[in-house]
């Protein structure tokens, strides 16, 4: 039986299976166990605490493990290596979660988990702990099952997501040897909205950097200054328009140079996903959506760069009218990334573009984060693939990209291993908002996926080997 | 003797003048009584009353004087008309006054008038009720040396200047009749900042407008949605970059149309003018001027029309980035205009441009005032100048218009009358802020360039004659 056909469970995982579905009750309760414990990164709250629980948690079921310091907060370090000849998986998630406000909206409080209406309410049910705690109920159900896992396994935890990641790259370049995997599974964002299971093959990068232009020491009349003294909106209003044009074409010298065209095969299983424009256009309540119009949504997020214009603020904001040359403005911008472009040298080809064209503004980096992208034949791409069909019923929609982040790019460009973001938490989840949420049946569906992905890859005939086998496309690595 | 070369008094005018010498502390004394009596249009506080107080001010005086009500703040209207054969003025000023925000900032109390250094300090003592109190002293020491007036004199007193002067022009439109003079005299605004004379030719109009762009119903990822979801920031930034380009040329379809270039004598009387570049820039701390940078700033105020971005918002304004697509955002602007544009049809102007460039955008007109000018030959040109060299002993500079506005048209396009701003001010008059105040020489030079004013034109040889007697400039009239 060739992986492509395995879309059902063998005998070896539908007893792990049934040990979930016999033990759902007190799975759920655990969660709610967990989700009692806030971890707030932002605000340094029970980091440590939860840190030191997660330990005691992998310990307990048979993993070698331990936090590891960095400059900010801990990693939580688990292994397992003894399955000899079998792949190793590193399953990455995150235990910090986001502050919990405004707490007035949220209708049971964030860290007193509550069931309604099939949904676990509480900060971190979705993101992460909901997700990466069904990936440690999925090693618990292979050892309550087998007495062994199906392949050996890294679970990294990091408990900085929340707050951008600071000290990843530097943990992974410090760690390479205790990292060392064949392949990656994250298991965070949301299924799609019809529940059907997602894989993702990448995230686009991002840059962000702020614009302030000032001329006059103090506001001034523009009946007696209009014309005579330069005005730092219209210095940044001429600026901005050399940076992308009305037809939605970023035209920074140089942006687009390194972007690279999606292979056959990306473009193939994009044009198969649901098509979202109109769904946006209702839910956002647009007549259009942005130029260039005619390309469909899923392209625009996976395969171009944007230039976005987070906020713009210069000048009189009051009611009625006040006759001033306002004497200083700022703008704030992101520009998501694509393969393969590079965040350092992005944002010095802005500087420079900045420069040139206006060369009193001033130019501040505040982030960036490379893009990361797994190409669709990598190694282990069709047995994680074969997997969560295994486990949800349904065929994984597959996405080439992500539009949002991740520190994806520290394990394909750092590590050079294939990394699948394999989502567990409802589309509804509400991360980061009041009423953050995961439905009890996704929840359960992802034991059973992390569950089934053990079991894939103990089976799988596939060896690791290059990640960029195909040769079109993918990312530059770190030398 | 040619009114060119009279610039010195004659023996009418040399008695009025000693009588004005013998009188300024009581003059002075007087003025602080009126400038105790608040009269804040944007508050309404205390305006009939000093209307009323206005009224029998003049009443004394000999005028025949009362209030003529509008649909806002009455005016008040006096006249004298007993010089049979000489021409009328009207004399123009306003008796509202600028609220006195910020409190703590005043030295001493806005309506508890102080003199400190040799000035009066108090709200109003420049703007404006010091220099209309010093034109009715004017008229005052003509009565008390003669008995009589030289000329005829209607004076206008409006209550609603700070706040636009919403109904002037429908006043003015409804009471020709009483308004029938050969010539206006506004005594508003500042002297050179070398406490040189100005006379003032004209005002630039005004309109002012709002754009504002709206796209999704509530600000979205922009990692999801970036590219996807129109920005109504970048749609506003690419709107006013065809409104405006980087060189500073207003590019709006038609604006230009309708604008006059200066005469030759505009052209000599601003090249006279000192040249205040370097000023601007040292007191504005400015390495450069704005675009273009070759053209004298006079030049800029006086004959160019302008487009100017008062405040543009929209989006994240707090501290760090917020990756996120704005769902709306709003842009503030005023153009000045000069002859012989209209402002109503400068506001289709731009609302067709905007219709056409950016159809989703709102456009809201928020105020207009048209343009005024006066030809430098008009009619008691000379006489004017002549008479404000005589009071002042030097030369006033001549300014063919003001960047600021002030509701002349209503004297120039309604009346079709020649109209001319003789301002009796400090430059540091603080009008309109805190510690407001007017020079004690500067106020009694003021009673006496009424004065002389006065007196030059009941010895005026000039007759009453069309307002655009050059043929080159001027005005469109109201039909």
């Amino acid at each position: 039986m060739s992986p492509n056909s395995r879309h059902t469970a063998g005998a070896e995982l539908s007893r792990v299976f049934e040990h979930i579905d016999a033990n759902k009750d007190q799975f759920v309760s655990r969660l709610l166990d967990y989700l009692r414990h806030p971890s707030i990164s932002a605000h340094n709250i029970g980091m440590s605490e939860v840190a030191e629980l997660l330990v005691t948690m992998l310990s307990r079921l048979g993993l070698e493990a331990r936090t590891i310091p960095t400059s900010g907060y801990p990693m939580v370090l688990a292994s397992w290596n003894r399955a000899p000849g079998a792949p190793t998986v590193l399953l990455y998630g995150h235990y910090d979660v986001q502050p919990p406000d405004p707490l007035e909206a949220w209708i049971s409080p964030p860290f007193e988990p509550t069931i309604r209406d099939g949904r676990i309410y509480a900060r971190g049910a979705g993101d992460n702990k909901g997700q990466h705690f069904a990936q440690i109920l999925a090693l618990e159900s292979h050892f309550a099952v087998h007495g062994r896992l199906p392949c050996n396994v890294l679970l990294l935890l990091e408990g900085e997501e929340e707050i951008g990641s600071p000290n990843i790259a530097e943990f992974v370049r410090a760690h390479r040897d205790l990292l060392r995997a064949d392949l990656v599974i994250t298991a965070d964002g949301p299924l799609h909205e019809s529940n059907r299971p997602i894989i993702t093959y990448g995230v686009r990068g991002i840059v962000s950097f702020e614009l302030r232009a000032r001329a006059a020491n103090r506001d001034v009349h523009s009946g007696n200054f209009g014309g005579v003294v330069p005005n730092p909106i219209w210095t940044l209003v001429h600026l901005l328009a050399t940076m992308k044009n009305a037809d939605g074409e970023i035209t920074i010298d140089g942006f687009r140079d390194d972007v690279v065209a999606p292979t056959e095969r990306e473009r193939a299983a994009t044009a198969r996903l649901p098509q979202i424009a109109e769904d946006v256009k209702r839910a956002l309540n647009l007549a259009t959506l942005d130029n260039p119009v005619d390309r469909p949504p899923a392209d625009s997020l996976m395969f171009y760069p944007t230039l976005t214009i987070n906020g713009f603020h210069g000048g009189y904001a009051g009611p009625g009218p006040k006759t001033i040359v306002p004497h200083e403005a700022f703008v704030k911008c992101d520009a998501r990334l694509v393969e393969r472009q590079n965040p350092d040298d992005i944002l010095d080809k802005i500087e420079a573009h900045v420069k040139k064209h206006a060369p009193d503004v001033e130019f501040l980096r505040v982030e960036s984060t490379p893009p990361s992208k797994t190409p669709l034949d990598a190694p282990f791409s069709q047995t994680v693939q074969s997997a969560v069909h295994a486990a949800h019923g349904v065929e994984p929609l597959i996405y080439s990209s992500l539009g949002a982040t991740l520190p994806d790019y520290v394990f394909t460009k750092i590590l050079g291993t294939p990394s699948f973001v394999v989502p567990y938490a409802n589309a509804d989840e509400a991360n980061h908002a009041p009423n953050e949420n995961i439905r009890i049946d996704c929840f359960l569906k992802g034991v059973r996926t992390g569950a089934a992905v053990l079991d894939a890859l103990g089976k799988s005939v596939e060896s690791s080997g290059p990640i960029h086998s195909d040769g079109e496309n993918g990312s530059w690595l770190e030398p």
